[in-house]
């Protein structure tokens, strides 16, 4: 691997056009808003993309368009995320030949596995493709935890590059970051993203990122240089933004629905991407909420 | 739907050679056995069939082989198991053009859906293909439920043409026989056949009915003729051998590698397919356990 | 023990007066409903008499109150229901005072014991009184299973006299049944009474029985003669009248309050109880919410 | 309220006698240890107390000893841990009788209140006794959360006097502590307590406090002296040592048993109490766990 796995990646959401497709000029403004905010990479095709609501085709399809986008400014995250090893591995391999610099894979899911099968999983991952494997605990979607042990094993066998927590488990992340100083863990976490680079994280990958990673790369250079009151400072004003997420009747949609629509139509408000459609069977926000999206974008000063 | 959902359907299990591809002898002795047995169908790339843990192509072959070995001697239902539905939709797709009568589909997962999304999940795939659609309710494995509201919904409006449950919950499963009476809702339960015959399903889809499909048929067949005597004593004995699934070390295999092992081992044993391999990354059986699965067999006179 | 622990026997509500002290005359009512209605036992104290919600004095009034109005008719059970041993056993030792003439006694809870912890609890209870213990298996509110391992352990050296199963799981259920065949194994469930007779259930204990006991009777007697349409035809007529716990808007109140605040509407709408009202801090019904089970009453003939 | 509800406050354990009485002189012991380390207040008959275990005779004597042990030179807290609101108003006003401070109570458990309810608990448990009354978060052991809403309506309206935060979820507790800067929001997390005060944490009330309450006085001095290093060192000392509570073997004996019984072995070991017995049904250590307990003592420099 010659790239640092460290500073700020965001997740991207995946722009999609009014028929469902892939809309190539939206993904390709989200990234330029992102290289231009100074992130350190960039993740495509993650949960926050919608990975899991992609068919093969549009999964590629967003991978060219990222990597054209991206042109080796920063390195190319690509989620290989399904149910089992066979299957992770073809999209591996996809993401591999699109130029993906690295895949981000999360444990096997539907067939609950054990921490053995979870080890396995990543090994015969890692045997499959030549670039460096990240592994994404994320046990909200993928029911299952990557313990400290089975992360130490596979860092220590170097099977594993890095680490992307999602788990919102601040006591495992501290041990690992203490087991595995040097180990690039980094956090899926939007609101404890100062907390996480405190306790060691080497980075931050947040979904909150797509609609304001200026706010975390100030976050994670200032944390970096030390200046906890300006890392502070900004992870509080993200804090509020966050409550985008939680804006959408629950009564009437789904968590992802809810947190993704949010997340999408804050980004149509900001004119980075046209259309803050989800992939289907996600059911739409309204507009009330989006109109009240908009209200806490003016409160945060991004609109 | 030219024909009926009904009767003993099992969900097959899918043999592997010592390279991990799919064994086709294996599968075709396993589905002659099955036809011999007097099944009124057969469930290709089901839970039990490892569908989350076989990659597209492995998926598509198991589906071009059943076709030729079943030859429309009775229906041949084929699995869309994914996260979305976009991705169940091209599994779908590719079901039909295998040759499926019809697939089988779970809620969406990883991504946390609602009951509307549920519901509109099953609209959009019924929509897409033009075979019939079964809902498969397994929350252990695919996370939520389908409510007998939603059961219904679809039903009525002929977007499912069958339930096949294995949620264990034999009180939302009554609800669904009251309220549909004629609607083939199929239990996925090994052990509670009789009484679910008894509360008006249709038919069975137990994944015991790979290595004894003639005891399930006996059952059922009983059951439909109103003797309850003989269906009680087919149901005791299948509960003996169901203990197959719980031989395997806990401590040292996931849940799904033991049901699956103990399965693919009996199979083996009884000289139907040839190698009691499941796929990476479940961890395999040992010999002693392989020995206790035996024993068991012989217990239930099928050795 | 000289008394059998079989057929129908309610858990009671605990009627309650304006000032939330036990309502007598209201408890004195619903015992010779009960006993009218040809019960072979009350179930005091339990879950659906708001154990949890009682203070010592109120539930060794309860007793009191009990012990005289049953009179030696029927068995009087008695709930000994807390987080550890020695708070139960205080109980179950108040119970033996009051006359009771078993406990009914869960897992600890708050505590996360193992196996062996529950297997001592009931050790240690059962050896502190010289009435029967009941092991009460309610995993939804004292967070536990008992296995069928820990039951067959309990009853083989006459620990426990009787099971009360309320976990919803019938395949444990049928498995001990198998296991134990004389033992009483009784069944909490409203909706599979009948079915859960078939697999061997020695009794039941419904919560439904408070408001309809005579259809419970009904129900236990045909299944005891071998009448199953008259007990099927029974059955189905309670699952429609177990809507009453149904009514109460979730979004206002919690899942007790809308069960048991039904339960005690149905029994003021019948006049066997003289106030509705359920402990604090649980939620009253709204009067929209009694019309409807007043209307689910008439329905079902009871009104 | 005339004291501060912040700094260190342990939740102290019970010593037993080897007849399972409360053991007076290892009580006072314990408490000597902890006035001697400066800590801010003790919390008597706390989950690390094993209220749940404990009958009424001896959680009062607890409190008895504790009164004139303390002897007013901190302030003393008591559980009034149940079910209900009925049963924890009588625990409240015993520990008043008795001359704690303040009461610490949690979300009633067993009845799953929704958050109207929850809140009801606690406005009648503060209506009900003139002591302060802490707000206990222990998702864990009491099923329900605390939300944040419920806390701030609560705090607001001066119902709750502080909340001890055991939730492990560092996202609302930073929720709250926003919204409730002066309010006394205490932790009760052992590995996390550096990071928590960082985020607005009043206080600590660590159970692993018993065993090292000098090393969490230091922490929370140096945290509050803005020396982060120090608090830091501290806190990394403490997680090794929290090993303790991971010794004992978990195909053994239950969580609460392994945690609960590696602090007394703990205090034992130290001489700070006589006997580690824990109540029944928990299951004792063996002897190989105390002496792996010991190693890690002396690695910590406490033995």
């Amino acid at each position: 691997m010659d790239f640092d796995l460290q500073g700020v990646i965001p997740p991207l959401a995946t722009p999609l056009d009014a028929d469902g497709e892939i809309d190539r000029a939206s993904l390709e403004s989200l990234i330029a808003f992102q290289l231009d905010a100074g992130v350190d990479g960039v993740f495509l095709g993650g949960s926050t993309g919608e990975v899991a609501l992609l068919d093969a085709r549009r999964q590629r399809e967003v991978l060219d368009i990222a990597r054209d986008a991206v042109d080796g400014a920063v390195p190319l995250l690509a989620g290989a995320i399904d149910t089992g090893t066979a299957r992770v591995i073809d999209l591996a391999r996809q993401a591999v030949i699109a130029g993906a610099d690295a895949v981000v894979v999360t444990t096997p899911f539907y067939v609950k596995p054990n921490d053995t099968e979870i080890a396995e999983h990543f090994r015969r991952v890692a045997a499959a493709v030549d670039i460096p494997v990240i592994a994404y605990d994320i046990v909200s979607n993928a029911q299952s935890r990557i313990t400290p042990d089975v992360v130490c094993e596979l860092a220590e066998s170097n099977t594993i590059a890095a680490l992307k927590d999602s788990s919102g488990d601040l006591v495992t992340f501290r041990e690992i970051t203490r087991r595995l100083p040097d180990f690039p863990a980094l956090t899926g976490s939007e609101l404890l993203a100062d907390v996480s680079l405190d306790l060691g994280a080497k980075g931050l990958v947040p979904g909150l990122g797509n609609i304001d990673p200026h706010g975390y790369v100030r976050l994670y250079r200032a944390a970096r240089a030390g200046d906890r009151q300006v890392a502070r400072a900004e992870q509080e004003r993200l804090l509020d933004l966050f409550r985008i997420i939680s804006v959408a009747d629950r009564s009437r949609v789904g968590f992802t629905a809810g947190a993704l629509g949010g997340f999408k139509a804050a980004l149509a408000l900001r004119n980075i991407i046209k259309n803050p459609a989800t992939n289907p069977p996600l059911s739409p926000l309204t507009d009330a909420e989006t109109t009240r999206i908009a209200e806490i974008l003016a409160e945060a000063g991004l609109l």
